[in-house]
């Protein structure tokens, strides 16, 4: 195959992620490797290192973009809400439909675990944070900061376990519970607990 | 290796689940495999054949024990409670521990996925049954049976979708938010929002 010396190491940065990230569409964080994105790019390997540390290093990089289309999609999804309760629904359900629209990529999110070693790519703290903000600027009318804080994490956590565990075909095994019905009861029912307590 | 043809066909099938059990907890699921069980048992994998359909088929009982493992365990855990928050939160916590000292059979619980034409074995769903019912036991104050069924798995997918955060460490990622407090607010506040509603 013949090199292509026509891009920037910019450019080239970008074309391997978008090549990543179509790869992980068709075939899942399973299928990716760096012969693949070379290939699909027409570079050697070898370019690819000069631009990612190594194929972890480009998968965060790649989740990073994720993280900031899923804040995309919750920011649309929280468009014309109001009160606390309608905004956390909207936010629930736009969860669930960007896991299940894009489903791969979600599973990438959270299959990547750092060696204690590693760092996060730069800007991938601030935009789990930007993600976390939406939550819980959501519930801003709620009690103080640390209350927020702890129900931001408790609903995020709630919902990202029966997307999974409905993403998995798992709530079949546990009888025929629509995953929508699931997060609705616990959205309303918590947030009814907490201006309760 | 000298065959040894001094068991019975269900010697051979417990000595065979035995052996999975023993190689999950000591390397995980994806370290398991047709031929490290029949080694360890001194027999050929052909044997293995006789007793089991295949490898999932083999993992599937496996996870059967496990799903009886937990609920042992969410058995002792109830001992001594009263009141349904109390109960609830001694099933949380119960789970939660049994996640964390037997991770690598839990995450096997729920690395399954049956092919469409699979049948789970005999009484697998007996035993995701029962647990199921621990918990609406627990909720039975509650309201009627479809919203304790509703409320049984929210709460199921609440508890086990922060327990799976936590045990990737990607709870510290979100900020340094102890998974037993998650799983206490989502408890409490949940069943005073039922309570309320």
């Amino acid at each position: 195959m013949a090199r292509r010396n026509d891009h920037s190491r910019s450019e080239i940065h970008q074309m391997a992620l978008e090549a990543a990230r179509a790869i992980v569409r068709e075939e899942g964080l399973s299928g990716l490797s760096v012969r693949k994105i070379a290939t699909r790019i027409g570079y050697t390997g070898g370019t690819l290192y000069l631009v990612f540390r190594n194929l972890d290093d480009l998968i965060l990089q790649l989740n990073a973009q994720t993280l900031e289309q899923l804040h995309t999609c919750l920011v649309s999804a929280l468009q014309g809400c109001q009160g606390v309760e309608q905004c956390l629904l909207a936010l629930a359900r736009g969860y669930v439909r960007f896991a299940h629209d894009e489903r791969p990529l979600w599973d990438a999110l959270y299959s990547v675990r750092l060696a204690a070693d590693e760092a996060l790519p730069e800007g991938y703290q601030a935009r789990v944070d930007a993600l976390f903000g939406l939550v819980e600027q959501a519930l801003a009318p709620l009690h103080g900061a640390e209350q927020r804080r702890l129900a931001s994490h408790v609903l995020w956590g709630g919902i990202h376990g029966i997307t999974r565990l409905a993403l998995d075909d798992k709530l079949d095994l546990a009888g025929p519970t629509r995953p929508e019905a699931l997060t609705e009861s616990l959205v309303v029912n918590y947030l009814r607990g907490l201006a309760a307590g």
